[in-house]
């Protein structure tokens, strides 16, 4: 009988030909997740057939570049012989990876096809002629006479950490080198030099958000994410926003300090995906693709930021140009060049054109697409192939956990969903990883505080009912609260405030009311938007209907929306990957033109008219959406 | 009656109409140096008119590259009207670079005249445009795009750094900036960028010695050493030579170390002459020229240096790449690009194609000449037009007062000449900086034991007279005592030991055998030699006759020496100022065939019989120089 073995968790189990793999997986005991129940639709299940093969009736929705590396859908798919089946989202710790890879696979050539695949550093391997006594050559000179021919006569740069290692290198395997390179300015720099064949090609894809900072651990060869990690950026304690945070570094100290800081995170984060993969050396890790905000990617250079906020508002840098990870400080190979995404205005950085990478954004149609990213700073994207404008604002981290009392990451011990009894206000709710809850994460609020508003027990200004119908409201004079959980004792209890409504209302104004100013710009509606992509780190998922009933997002058509996760990670782990895409992200960065919205009239009256739930004007959340929220 | 002022003294005096600028010195209180009683061939009296004029009375031995920057010779120099007189060895503690410049101002073309200046890194100045709102430039931009106007659309690379200050420097002076900046592979690399107009080009000229390590500030534009400092090589503790530095250095753990030691000598070196000339900024430094044996040029760069003494004995590198400062932990502008002087093989360095830009070898000559570079390592390179030989020889530390009880650099409290009262043994001595004797430096050692030598206190094998003929000998059961200066108590005694002794037979025996195998090697004897020039360090001058007395140097005519003082560190000197000098440095390099002379038959021979005063073959040194030693 057909042996199915799943990795990464190495179960395996015995499978008759015919059965499908959604059952095989079950009965190894590996969770695969079916969002559209099998209808090979969303993509959620695609995984990766490493070995063997299995039957896969094909309906059209799997891009051919995915079909080419070997991914199918596991739920059209049917054991055949024996076969190592790899989870695609593998050691994706918060399945955001997954959302977008499976919004990408059903997609066409917005994934990186194997033809793509040309990270920034390489390797050749050759061989250096033998020292001879006499000859007057150095070891660099046998280097250099080999590398010459290999590189077609073009100026071989060298640098001092790997000319220190070369004469033991050269000697280690008679010669024979692997050498990692690329080109700049019609010269080769060399990254690194190692004895013998070639190693994989490790690489580092790193989003720095204002709140949370995500790093991907990749393996570039196999197009694959082998762990991703999450942290809290450390800044935050100096600032809970850009614009605090810019105040905060106001002399070359505090700059310098503001570095370290996000240094420390990164360095860390890199640290622990090393340490749970395998001991990987810091050396291996040979290219790294990062994204941020402008005040973030300047923050993370080192470069003082405060004429960002100073008129005329001209950041440092736009396209960002490439340095080392040792002149950068980030714990890798030091003689990597490191990739940082192109900026596009003060307030519009590299996480958007990455995430526009994720998007078919100005990819030969005439549709309007809107952007969001949600996060820290909220910033939309809106346009098609005749015009590209993007804004920013201001929502605070409440979308991430900051702010809120029991605000937390979306990780282990977050409460992710939640369901609350309209009469007592009682909750059921779900937990990242299961178990006992240490916190709420951005999904979880969203799903919390729609129902709440359902049923009653917060009004639209998200003051709660404390007429004691509702049990888990605990009136107080200042900041009453809402428990999620029970107050047993050596327990923590999770609960909401009213200060916690109060900072998440704020939050979802500033983006809904800057979406609405950038299509008035226009002379557009939000009917007149064909795709409403939706990108943010702050859950595994967005329940769509939750966030239209918060007056969130508008009441569209649940189609027109795309979740597409933290797509400014997904599009570092792209640039990571292809040249293509580090192109298309700097063709994109050149052709958004930057709006300010503190210069746009009526971007305040519309700012006011939205910290109602779901809004002041109830009408334009009249029509509303009847598909199921995706997750649920 | 006109004023003369004396720099960098600062001390002035008032002179008539046609008094001779010695006399006008004298009468300031300032010395000036006539080894050849003024009658202007020696050019050790060259200074500089800064201001005003003198009537120089033109003899054609100045060079006329020197006569248009306003050297002119003292001793044939009157007072017409007020003058700024600069001393041309102006803060050149131990006169080896006045020893030198003398040299070369009377030798043509060595010394880069005003149209060979051309640092390494200089700067341009120019105004980028003001930041405008919503252009979608940044800083960078702005900066690049008046930068590509003056460089002529050429890649333009900016470090990091500079990056980093950008956005205040453009703002400071409404765009006008200086930029530092040179080519590489066809595209710019920008090193600094300063608000407003360019500051002076200030460089360090660095010789890494095996004992001792000489750094020099200098005034790039001004062609104009203005300070010199010595210092202990802190590697010393580590081996006294080149191959137990080596040995020591036998992993990467000790590889770093000895980086770090010798970096630390020279930038506590850098530190202090920054002290010392009002405090001079790191930034400032901006250009650097580095000449060291190959193993001290390894060692510097953390190469490991083994398999220089391991066959086929291949160094790392012969041509060294530009690193910047910062790379390799200078203490100076760390964006600056460092230029290291090209090896030649594994015991032939860039110390010695730095020295030999101060001789005019392969000049367009049939002369043969015999360049010795005597150091811890003794370096000797032979030809002409037609050929060119390289070897080097271990000679110890005892040039430099390394291995020698009482020994010491030629610094202040050094006995650096001494006569000895053939009667008694009662000796006069002189010391650097006059006050009382701390040690004797090699200059000090070769002028005593010559005269010991003579005086019948030691015999051929430097075995003291012990008879009791000579009151300043202690004898003793073992290594018996000379002593220099009286046993007086609260007085530190100056001696030498018959170890010393030794120690030095050893260190003269070693560069005199390498010199004749070489010889040898092509078919030549010292009479071929046309001209025999000598470079070290250790002392201010050395005294040709003396040296011959005890063999060091063969018994030529006087007038084929000529004494170069520390060429490597001029070398690296005039690297720093012309762009000529470091092409022609690169290629004597290349044309420089390595001679080992360890597998050379009949050295060690040689070496034997060169281990008595002044030479085994007695006869050899029967035709002796007549003419009187230089600086006596």
């Amino acid at each position: 009988m057909p042996q199915i073995l799943f990795l990464p968790e190495k179960k395996s189990c015995e499978a008759e030909a015919g059965l499908s793999l959604q059952d095989a997986a079950e009965r190894a005991g590996v969770t695969l997740s079916f969002p559209c129940a099998g209808k090979g639709v969303c993509g959620k299940c695609v995984v990766k057939v490493e070995n063997g093969s299995v039957e896969f009736s094909d309906n059209g929705k799997l891009s051919d570049s995915f079909k080419k590396q070997g991914f199918v859908l596991a739920c059209r798919s049917k054991v055949r012989e024996d076969a190592v089946i790899l989870k695609s989202s593998l050691g994706d710790e918060q399945g955001q990876f997954a959302d977008v890879l499976s919004h990408m696979s059903v997609n066409g050539d917005l994934f990186p096809s194997p033809d793509d695949i040309k990270p920034l550093i390489s390797a050749v391997t050759f061989t250096a002629a033998p020292p001879v006594q006499g000859d007057g050559l150095g070891d660099r000179d046998r280097f250099l006479n080999a590398a010459r021919e290999i590189f077609e006569d073009k100026p071989v740069e060298l640098p001092l950490g790997v000319l220190r290692r070369l004469p033991d290198t050269l000697r280690e395997r008679d010669g024979e080198v692997s050498v990692w390179h690329m080109e700049k300015y019609g010269a080769v720099r060399i990254v690194d030099v190692e004895p013998g064949g070639s190693d994989k090609n490790l690489g580092l894809a790193i989003d720095i958000g204002t709140t949370t900072v995500a790093i991907q651990l990749v393996d570039i060869y196999a197009a694959r994410a082998i762990d991703t990690i999450t942290l809290y950026n450390a800044q935050i304690d100096r600032g809970s926003d850009v614009i605090s945070r810019i105040s905060y570094a106001k002399n070359p100290e505090r700059i310098e300090e503001m570095r370290s800081l996000v240094l420390s995170t990164i360095n860390e984060g890199i640290s622990e995906l090393r340490a749970r993969n395998g001991r990987i050396s810091a050396r291996s890790l040979r290219n790294a693709a990062i994204s941020g905000n402008t005040t973030m990617t300047q923050m993370f250079l080192g470069i003082n930021p405060n004429y960002i906020r100073l008129e005329p508002y001209t950041p440092a840098v736009m396209s960002v140009p490439l340095y080392t990870a040792g002149e950068l400080g980030i714990e890798m190979n030091p003689c990597a060049y490191v990739w940082v995404a192109p900026n596009v205005g003060s307030y519009v950085g590299g996480d958007i054109t990455a995430g526009l990478l994720c998007t078919d954004f100005a990819s030969g149609t005439d549709d309007v697409c809107l952007f969001i990213d949600i996060g820290t700073n909220g910033e939309i994207v809106l346009g098609n192939d005749d015009f590209l404008m993007g804004c920013a604002c201001s929502a605070g981290p409440a979308f991430e956990g900051g702010g809120i009392e029991r605000g937390m990451r979306a990780s282990a011990g977050a409460i992710e969903s939640v369901v609350v009894d309209p009469a007592a206000g009682k909750c059921e709710y779900f937990v990242i990883g299961g178990g006992e809850p240490r916190g709420i994460c951005g999904s979880g609020l969203i799903s919390l505080l729609s129902r709440m508003f359902e049923a009653g027990i917060i009004d639209p200004r998200g003051k709660m009912d404390k007429s004691g119908k509702f049990e888990s409201v605990q009136a107080l004079r200042k900041n009453s609260r809402f428990y999620i959980t029970e107050r047993r004792e050596g327990m923590t209890a999770v609960y909401v405030t009213e200060n916690d409504i109060d900072n998440f209302i704020r939050a979802k104004a500033a983006i809904f009311s800057a979406c609405l100013v950038m299509l008035k710009n226009v002379g557009l509606t939000f009917d007149d938007v064909a795709k409403f992509y939706i990108a943010g780190g702050f859950g595994r998922y967005i329940e769509i209907e939750r966030a239209q009933t918060l007056g969130l997002l508008p009441p569209l058509d649940r189609e027109k929306f795309i979740y597409i996760g933290n797509s400014s990670l997904t599009g570092s782990f792209m640039s990571l990957l292809s040249e293509r895409h580090r192109r298309k992200k700097a063709e994109l960065a050149n052709r958004i033109t930057y709006v300010d919205l503190s210069v746009e009239a009526g971007y305040m009256d519309e700012y006011v008219a939205a910290m109602f739930i779901p809004h002041t004007d109830a009408a334009m959340f009249q029509r509303r959406a009847v598909s199921n929220a995706v997750g649920d």
